[in-house]
């Protein structure tokens, strides 16, 4: 290790305002949520990784490869998301490298991002590098992770008890066998809790190509005869009751909009057959969609799913990205969304249904205040999700409370959710939130507007009791 | 009373930023205005109250019952709004002693609101409360309020004088005889100044079923017949005279959105008289509206009267919470408004009209930099409302003038305005105002974008010439 | 001078946080990069000015009449725009001095304004002011200007050189001769760097009016005849050729909307001859429009030339001042603006093309954190512009950096864009923006998001090899 290179430090009160008041409050607070176990109700983690608990493959893939925060970004800066080893097979070992050295070449486009606070904290806590990442340090630090993944203790078990997680949610389709979840909880080694999320988006959108194969393969999965409407209604429900049996609490849906919009039966049935004969116009299409998500909040006042939507995003956006590279790999961009006529069928028939859960994220941040907070200030059922995916950063928290808490309270919101397949970055998602809060707490407590007893009672609600009342956990 | 249960008092730094050089300023700016006359310009009290003067009911119906701040939120969290006593006739004592406990039992729920921000205020400096409400305390307070209430000095006029209010605008059906008011004017015992406002949103929107009704009591009340179009505009001409003669300086107008595109006369009439005849589509009812919000423009600009919008929001979003309790219960939700171009037609004929005044509020927050703040920055006419209803907050007031001010200055804005029906929260939300304002300046002030004599004639103004001048009082 | 009358005085922490560890911070970065040439990549300033190179006729026409940041102020708060000398001929003494007046009489209505804080940094730093304007002040303060303008040392290349300027873009018709830019060049005595920029609205837009004029004079510019649509094509990239061939490395283009669908080249052509035959409905001449936007992608791809735009603008808002007064007066007002699914044709087909940059300005915040930094932050090619025009002040600075920044990084921006027609502003707007960014950077380091040689790294990045890399300088 050369003395000239920078070091890779975190300091203890980083993320925490500079106001000296605001500060050592904000260390209190934190001090009191800051070891507590981490609650995971929605994410994209594969549970096979836990049933294999096989070692890491190696630094690139892990940490690199497979989050799109910083493909996307390495890609805006001219790196090729081919030699990011995207969509490609097991990298090998120079290849690794070779995506590991991008990456660190380029560490100061990552200044300020969300990105790169989490990537630092799981370099300095969960692989001891005490140096910045650079074209010089790369190799360097990448033996270093590469040793530890070697570890048992890096294994994806050790880490999941590691990590204190209590609870962590996967997203699956409709159709999955979730032969892991199976696996996971006949092994009586296993005392984790890792829990499917239904995910029906591709069963319900008859514009999409791969709708009639969607439908389908929920006939197969539910053994009923989805040919007709009736049984692909009753498939859908009885996914629903199977993967409650395997521990769901949540169904989650992210179409483009949220818009709810109940069709009598014999029209949602004759678009329907029309669709599977491949004979819908988009009009249609999009009437019989908004009919399911309506359809979808009617199954979950039946079976207690919680319905958690999270829509407004143009997928692939860059037709030839995603033709080269399949989806997800950073070319989603939001559009604006409207929340307040779109969901108001849905909440007049089932806003105040006891025990209906609704919890809606957005990444148009103008709807917190307008729409969202007020909202959720007045149903039952409607939660404020928090700050996702782009929006997932300490300033875009701050105004996420500043925009909701002031008409809504902390107790209208979801509590945090990280939302990432990127596992090794759960703890420090979790602690950026949890910090930011302590943050924003502290705040209020200086101004006055908040007893110290009151903000400590606050914050540790919002990562106990809130997100397991929310998520029905 | 307990030694044990948290105090609640009143800090006397509360809402001024936690910066040691900014809050040392906004003590000293708000030294300045903390005790000048309070000018209420727009509001919804009822003036009936001030000329009865009768001892308020109890705590309950006074704080709890009338204030769908407080009750939204609390029907969120899952109390009914009949256990709280919304639309039922006056409580008995047990009944107002359950609806304020529900209150206190959900104290938390009310964190960091502004609605707890008013609450605290009045419960400390008008009931000398000096405990946290909590089921355990619930009934102590109850006690201390209901003691109070029942004094001399806890009836209308004289919180009217304690409040220091110099005038009180009310809101007024366009048929209304304002016997109110003219009772207080006439009443020699009575030295406050009460004002009425035309709100004739009822009787200009023929997509409202109970329009035809409107027309016909606003031809009542004027002596007019407004079975045609021309006596219906005259109407409302005669009704904005006797309204001023009663010393209105405003009219007021709530509509979806602000459109205003004029009509040809004929037009106009022929929808009008298709609307009283039942036969009218939502598009000709909606661009006879348009229309008419434009006749309201040459209507002030004719007789003075100040034109005030309140636009963007879907009234009694839950149907059926509107049909069991009524409106204005906590379920309208706001919805996206457009300005520039929805105001443009009468901008360009009325815009620049000598003495025309038009404010502008909105609960759609990104029309503040956008569009509002640049109207109002041209226009001698425009001036921007300041924040409105879920906006009224102490971080929104904070970014509207972070929005608006860096393009309009201060002096294109409206002063405060607390638009409440809670008579009693009038001071409070007025100091709440005054605080946060002083933060504002005293960071302007700390960063050398203002010098501080300038902050305390700026604070000053905001809370005298301004609303006077804005609102013609 | 008049010992009553207070100081106007620049304090040298200025625009810096208030906390102290932030300001430190603030203080030491800012120290790095005031003194660093100023980047003038897309601006407003007439090029002839510098040819001439005579001295500047008065105080107010330089300061105040051509300013419509505060014209429109000055118009809003009662001020006629003839008597501030707008869209009249050169002023004569008198004429200039009551010009004068009017903005010192009104000066507080710019408090806490962008345009005040350009214009006190004029004052004091250009023309030695120690006062603050006033109705008292007026006189003393406009002798103390004129007196200066009338030295060596203040007429216009002085200026440039003291500004220290390193390149100063204008912006110019597709037809302009660009002779005030040979001259310059050709000028022995001249060693600055003054840039043409293309700006071919008015030759794109078959709504506007004087389109088939623009058309012509486009072909008689580039000795190509412009009557029929292949020809008309030949005319822009032959003028794109003759402006880069003098110099200029940008486009740019601010229509109402950024819609980009390219037509098939016989339906363009179609529209093409029958709008030049005065045929044309408005969504053709929108869709030609759009069409059009898109070709200036390929040119761009095909030359070189940056694309700027700066959309969503309803120019002349105010149709009798635009008549009265003409364009440029301070009654433009933005609107809306989508940007995601607008740009998606153009970025499908050149969001990836190799050297292609797109700097996308906007009017409506709320599009940073939504639509622009994801954008920006997948497309090599696409930039975020920095605040532009109302939002080009301190707070809209700061919340632009929180909106863009966590999602993606520093350098996905513009870097520092004056945008100004008013010459003798351009240094104090450059030190407005380097001090806000010292700020946001201090912050960042406070919260120990960022490590403060970063930050310095950052702070100069943004103000030399960012610009020049974003414009090709």
């Amino acid at each position: 290790m050369d003395d000239d290179d920078p070091r890779l430090t975190l300091h203890p009160d980083r993320l925490f305002p500079s106001d000296p008041a605001e500060r050592s409050i904000a260390r209190r607070i934190h001090a009191t949520t800051c070891d507590l176990p981490v609650i995971s109700p929605h994410g994209h983690v594969d549970p096979q990784v836990l049933v294999d608990d096989r070692p890491f493959h190696d630094p690139a893939t892990l940490l690199v490869t497979a989050d799109h925060y910083l493909t996307r970004l390495l890609h805006a800066d001219g790196v090729d998301l081919g030699a990011l080893g995207v969509a490609s097979g097991p990298l090998s070992e120079p290849q690794a490298r070779s995506v590991w050295k991008h990456l660190c070449e380029h560490w100061d486009l990552l200044r300020a991002t969300a990105a790169r606070t989490w990537l630092e904290a799981e370099l300095v806590e969960l692989f001891d590098c005490s140096v910045r990442p650079s074209a010089r340090t790369a190799d360097r630090i990448y033996d270093q992770i590469a040793e530890h993944l070697g570890q048992d203790a890096f294994r994806p078990r050790a880490l999941y008890q590691r990590f204190r997680l209590s609870v962590l949610a996967t997203t699956d389709e409709p159709w999955d066998d979730l032969s892991a979840h199976r696996a996971l909880t006949d092994d009586p080694t296993w005392s984790g809790r890792v829990i499917p999320t239904f995910r029906p988006d591709r069963a319900l959108d008859p514009a999409r190509p791969d709708w009639p194969e969607a439908v389908a393969r929920l006939g197969t999965a539910a053994e009923l005869d989805t040919a007709d409407y009736d049984g692909y209604l009753r498939a859908l429900e009885a996914r629903r009751r199977t993967f409650r049996a395997h521990g769901a609490v949540a169904a989650d849906h992210s179409h483009l909009d949220v818009r709810t919009e109940p069709l009598d039966h014999a029209v949602a049935s004759r678009i329907f057959h029309s669709a599977l004969a491949g004979d819908v116009s988009a009009a249609e299409a999009a009437a019989f969609r908004r009919h399911m998500l309506f359809e979808m909040a009617r199954m979950s006042c039946d079976d207690g799913l919680v319905m958690t939507l999270h829509p407004g995003v143009r997928r692939n956006h860059h037709q030839p990205t995603f033709e080269r590279f399949g989806p997800d790999v950073g070319c989603d961009i939001p559009i604006r969304t409207e929340f307040t006529d779109a969901l108001a069928p849905l909440l007049r028939r089932f806003g105040t249904h006891p025990g209906f859960h609704l919890v809606v994220f957005t990444l148009d941040e103008t709807a917190w205040s307008r729409e969202l907070a007020p909202l959720a200030g007045f149903y039952p059922s409607v939660y404020v999700g928090v700050p996702w995916w782009f929006l997932d950063a300490p300033d875009a928290i701050r105004r996420f409370h500043s925009a909701v808490t002031e008409t809504a309270g902390f107790r209208r919101t979801s509590g945090f959710v990280d939302d990432t397949r990127a596992f090794c970055s759960i703890p420090a998602r979790h602690d950026l939130s949890r910090r930011v809060d302590a943050g924003v707490l502290a705040r209020l407590v200086a101004e006055h507007r908040l007893d110290e007893d009151e903000a400590v009672d606050t914050a540790i609600h919002l990562v106990t009791t809130l997100p397991t009342t929310v998520f029905k956990l």
